[in-house]
C-alpha cells in the first residue's frame, strides 16, 4: 500500500491510497493511534470514494466511535480509468430508462462486470488496511453499502468472513437470494418504502433471504435517495454494538 | 386525580394514582421538578400498567431523557374490576384459539369493548396528568404501545391531537386503516418477521396506511414477543428526536 497524500481536519485523518491499482481513502482520529475496528464503506452507482453518501457515513463514524473508516473507488469511477466494458453497459442502461423500456440482462451483465473486479479489489485493500498500525488484524470489520454498493455488499459480505457487522439495503436482486442467505453476521437492512426502482416485495424477498440470526429492516417513507439522516445515527449505534468502539464518546 | 402511593427508587419517582375509577402510575425523575415531556405507556393484552414491558420502557425514558412516564390499566385488568364482556370476550377466543378456529368477530369485538372504554381514560388521564406540575400542560405528548396496545394506540393518536409521536406496531388489523391513515405524526413502528398471530403483509398493510409524512418500519426477526432490546434504545432515540428532552443525559 502506498500512502498518496494525508491531510488532517475536523480532528480526521484522511490518507488517500493505492493498493496496487486500486485507489482508496482511509480516515482515523487525528489525535489516537493503535489499532481500532475498521468500517468499509461502498458508493453507489456513479459515486466515488469520496461522494457525500460516504464521507457523512465516515466522519461520524470515526469521530463518534473511533473507528478507521476506508473507500475504494469501484472500477470506471473515481480516480480510477475508464472501463470500457461498464460504460458501455451503463451507456445501454441509460438508453433502455430513457426509453421505458426493461433493463434486461444488461443490468444483471453490469453488476457482474462490477463484482468480478470489485470483490477481490475489496479483498486485497482488506488484506492491506489490516497491515496498518491505525488498523490491525484484531479488530472486527463492518461493511456499509446501499443501492450498487448493496448489491456488491451482499456479494463481499457472502464471500468475506473478516466481515462480522453490515449495513445493506435499497437493492432489488433476485439473483442475491442464495448469496443473501450465504449471510449469518447480524444485518441493519435499508428499505426506501416508494424506490420505484426497488420494490419493497422484491427488497424484502433478499431480506427475507438473509441467514443472519440477528437482522433488522428500517423501511422509511420516501424514494431511492431520500433516507432520513436519523438513519446515520441508527447505523452509529449498530456499529457501536457489534464492532465495539475504540473510545466511549459523550455522543453514545 | 388522587395519588395513592409514591415511592423513589434508582432516581425514578413512582406514583400510584386514581383519575375517577382509572388506576393508573406515573414516573418522573427523583431529583428535578417543573413541566416535562410525557410519554404514555399502553401495556398488552393481558397485562397490567406495571408490567415488564412498560417498566422496561418507562424506566430509561425517565433516566436518559428526563421524561415523564404514564401507564393506566386497562378495562378488566390490573387494579381494575372485572369486566364481564370482556371477559367473555377472551374466553371465546382461548377457546377458538385452543380449537384451532379463527377468532372471527369475537376478536374485534373485543378490541371494540376496549377501546369504547380505554380511549375516553386515557384522554381522561391525560387531561388530569396535565394539571400536575411535574407534567405541565405546555410539553409535548408521545405514546408507545403494541400488540393490543398498539391496536387502542392507533386509535387514540388518531382521535388525540395533543399526542405528538408514537411507537406502534404488532398488529394486523384491516378494521384500522381508515383510523392510520388519519395518523399524520412521525411514527416508528415495530414489526416480528415471525410473528404467526400478526401475518406481516397485514402489518405492512397498516404502516402503508399511515398518514404520516415521517413513518419507519422497524422489521426484526422472531416471534410476537421477541423484541430485541436495541429496539428501546431505538425508541428512547426516536421520542428524544420528537419530544425533545428534559436534561441532556451522557447516555444519548
Amino acid at each position: 500500500m502506498r500512502i498518496t497524500a494525508e491531510t488532517v481536519a475536523d480532528g480526521i485523518r484522511e490518507q488517500l491510497f493505492a493498493v496496487s491499482d486500486i485507489p482508496g481513502v482511509l480516515w482515523t482520529p487525528a489525535d489516537s493511534s493503535g489499532p481500532r475496528p475498521l468500517v468499509l464503506i461502498g458508493h453507489g452507482g456513479g459515486q466515488h470514494k469520496r461522494g457525500w453518501e460516504v464521507v457523512s457515513r465516515a466522519f461520524p463514524y470515526v469521530t463518534a466511535c473511533g473507528f478507521a473508516v476506508a473507500a475504494i473507488d469501484a472500477p470506471g469511477t473515481g480516480d480510477r480509468p475508464e472501463h470500457p466494458e461498464i460504460r458501455r453497459l451503463v451507456a445501454l442502461i441509460d438508453e433502455q430508462e430513457a426509453a421505458g423500456e426493461p433493463f434486461g440482462p444488461a443490468l444483471t451483465a453490469l453488476y457482474e462486470t462490477v463484482a468480478a473486479q470489485l470483490i477481490p479489489d475489496w479483498q486485497a485493500t482488506l488484506d492491506a488496511l489490516q497491515k496498518l498500525d491505525s488498523v490491525g488484524d484484531s479488530q472486527p470489520v463492518g461493511y456499509y453499502g446501499l443501492s450498487a454498493a448493496g448489491e456488491s455488499g451482499i456479494r463481499l459480505v457472502a464471500a468475506e468472513p473478516r466481515i462480522t457487522a453490515a449495513v445493506l439495503g435499497l437493492v432489488a436482486c433476485d439473483w442475491l437470494l442464495d448469496a443473501a442467505a450465504r449471510i449469518t453476521i447480524p444485518v441493519e437492512y435499508l428499505l426506501q418504502w416508494d424506490d420505484e426502482g426497488n420494490p419493497r416485495d422484491s427488497v424484502m424477498r433478499l431480506f427475507d433471504a438473509l441467514g443472519s440470526a440477528e437482522k433488522t429492516l428500517h423501511a422509511n417513507r420516501g424514494g431511492h435517495f431520500r433516507i432520513p439522516p436519523f438513519e446515520i445515527d441508527s447505523s452509529i449505534r449498530f456499529f457501536a454494538r457489534h464492532l465495539g468502539h475504540a473510545g466511549v464518546p459523550s455522543s453514545l
